[in-house]
């Protein structure tokens, strides 16, 4: 065990370190979605400003992903974007409407569709590696995690034309056109492979493939449908020196076959103890599992689940990096993300010592 | 085992005879939310009626809920109601927007509220006891399965004001006011045991609690919160002679909880294998699980689909009742229902002999 000290580099080091499974001096901690809408100062940044317009700014993306770094001392910086950034950057027609989320202005569905479905080159997102430069300029020893959606979440956005509560048009496409939806998902893996490869050729120090919509899956149609595309992004990342941590909601029964699918770490939300769910990715560390909600709750109840979830990420065999178990919702007070930090870091220095 | 014959009353008991874990000369089949929206027939019979005004009318009633028995030859039929008709029923302001779902004019998040919440009498739903009437009278041998919303549900949709996402504000009263959260739950846990107690007065064969959305929470969470008050509504509804049914989505984590609160039959999703949720829930008889989009799929699919279901369900150490992992879509061909069930029967029937 390393003693914790204020250091930048010793900071970025617990993260990554973290993520490879070593010791370290105490449990670090990021919040997914900790950029954006929970802090005020966001919300005045973003004012006038659509969110995909937001997202081609470097200075605004650079901006933006540091407040909540600033503000909570959290020990990684997670990049401001959105997982259809790269579909819009290959031409895809789609808007982040306020309220909605991602809206698709002509779903895909044929295969003549798919085909029109082009390669993401470097110039499409030049502003993302702008972004990532500006940001390493100044995180200093915190590191960057730069993300992508993984391919059955992006399909589904591009097959129902925009969020669904069943995934029907979805999976009916891959039940009824397989054919169609392999073609999909591959060119999907492939743009997502070149967005997240840009990403590392930037400078983020490691990736995170959200699959947030992969639990409504059972695990033969995972398996069958969807893991081979989400192995092909994830193998497109391997040996790059970068940790990969792979994240789905409600995945409890798939966590195994997320883990096999090429991650170093498994995002794990609040339904599955840390324990438990170590010993389903064989060992590897995983990161999670605050619910979100309990971030509304009084402080003393807020105190009890952090520590709730060290003292089963402390017993997870391949170690623990503390995270939600799904995004900051919008209504939280920051300052209850903030003493989470505290909270996570004192407490888990005491165990460590 | 038994031969299959197309005797009713043979019928009657292949559905009640698998809730009970004996042996079957074929699978029982039924579906949730069978009598609805799929329905050409159902549309055209309730146009111009809002939803509460036709679960008050028991003439309506019955049509519908012989509709798909009538049509799709099921085992079982699924009385025509609403979750929320108790609440109503006992002065709560709610009701059911199209394509939205129930909409709840002052949500109850006080302890003030919560008092005001008063028990359920036999008159506030006598129209539920007269359709249960005119139903047994017209279905012969079809077992009647009557149903309510299981405490956490209904507590989801009166704190929240309406259908959720995440639960945040529901949960947010569960952490921050424990006390009201369980006084809520508790006077919730009355009604729904009166509301199931009239059902069974009148005559309905068998129970089911909808906990369709107590998969959102983690173990830990539905023990303390929850298992209580859904165990008070199944105890009160113990020694009737009537077999019960407890359901909810997502709850891969939570089976055999949700077992221990007193089920005689656990509904399980698609998500977890029947014969894995079968050892969750201690060898219970298992209800489900067809993924519900598998009806949207090309008909060889689905045949697969249910064949497979069935081959899993065989191995289920307490026996089987074929079922949807949740409700009927309403884009669903009717067409692809009736098929399921001929195919379960004659897949299982063979199976049997």
């Amino acid at each position: 065990m390393h003693p914790m000290t204020s250091n930048g580099v010793v900071n970025e080091s617990v993260f990554l370190r973290a993520c490879r499974g070593e010791d370290v001096p105490h449990t670090p901690v990021w919040f997914m979605r900790q950029a954006g809408r929970s802090l005020p100062e966001y919300r005045k940044l973003r004012e006038g400003t659509a969110m995909l317009e937001a997202c081609r700014t470097p200075d605004l993306v650079c901006e933006i992903t540091l407040q909540p770094v600033r503000r909570h001392g959290v020990d990684a910086a997670i990049f401001f974007s959105d997982i259809v950034v790269p579909l819009a950057a290959v031409g895809v027609g789609v808007d982040i409407v306020p309220g909605t989320g991602p809206v698709v202005a002509e779903p895909i569905r044929t295969a003549a569709q798919v085909e029109q479905l082009r390669d993401l080159t470097y110039d499409d997102v030049d502003y993302v590696a702008e972004a990532i430069r500006l940001l390493l300029a100044e995180l200093g020893g915190t590191p960057l995690i730069g993300f992508a959606g993984a391919p059955f979440t992006l399909a589904s956005y591009l097959v129902e034309g925009g969020p669904s509560k069943n995934h029907a048009r979805t999976k009916a496409l891959m039940y009824g056109a397989p054919d169609v939806w392999h073609a999909l998902c591959s060119r999907l893996a492939t743009i997502t492979s070149q967005f997240l490869n840009v990403q590392i050729e930037a400078g983020v120090a490691a990736v995170q493939l959200f699959d947030s919509w992969a639990g409504a899956l059972s695990l033969a149609d995972y398996e069958r449908f969807v893991a081979p595309h989400s192995a092909a992004v994830l193998s497109s990342v391997q040996d790059k020196g970068v940790p990969r941590i792979h994240f789905g909601v409600g995945t409890a029964h798939l966590l195994g076959a997320m883990a096999e699918a090429g991650a170093d770490v498994v995002g794990v939300d609040w339904r599955t103890p840390l324990s438990r769910a170590a010993d389903l990715v064989g060992g590897r560390p995983v990161q999670g599992n605050l619910d979100p909600c309990a971030l509304l709750a009084p402080e003393v109840v807020l105190a009890e689940e952090v520590r709730r979830v060290l003292t089963d990420g402390a017993s997870a065999s391949g170690g623990h990096i503390f995270n939600l178990g799904h995004g900051v919702l919008p209504e939280t007070d920051p300052g209850a993300l903030t003493r989470t930090v505290e909270l996570v870091h004192e407490h888990s220095a005491r165990r460590a010592t």
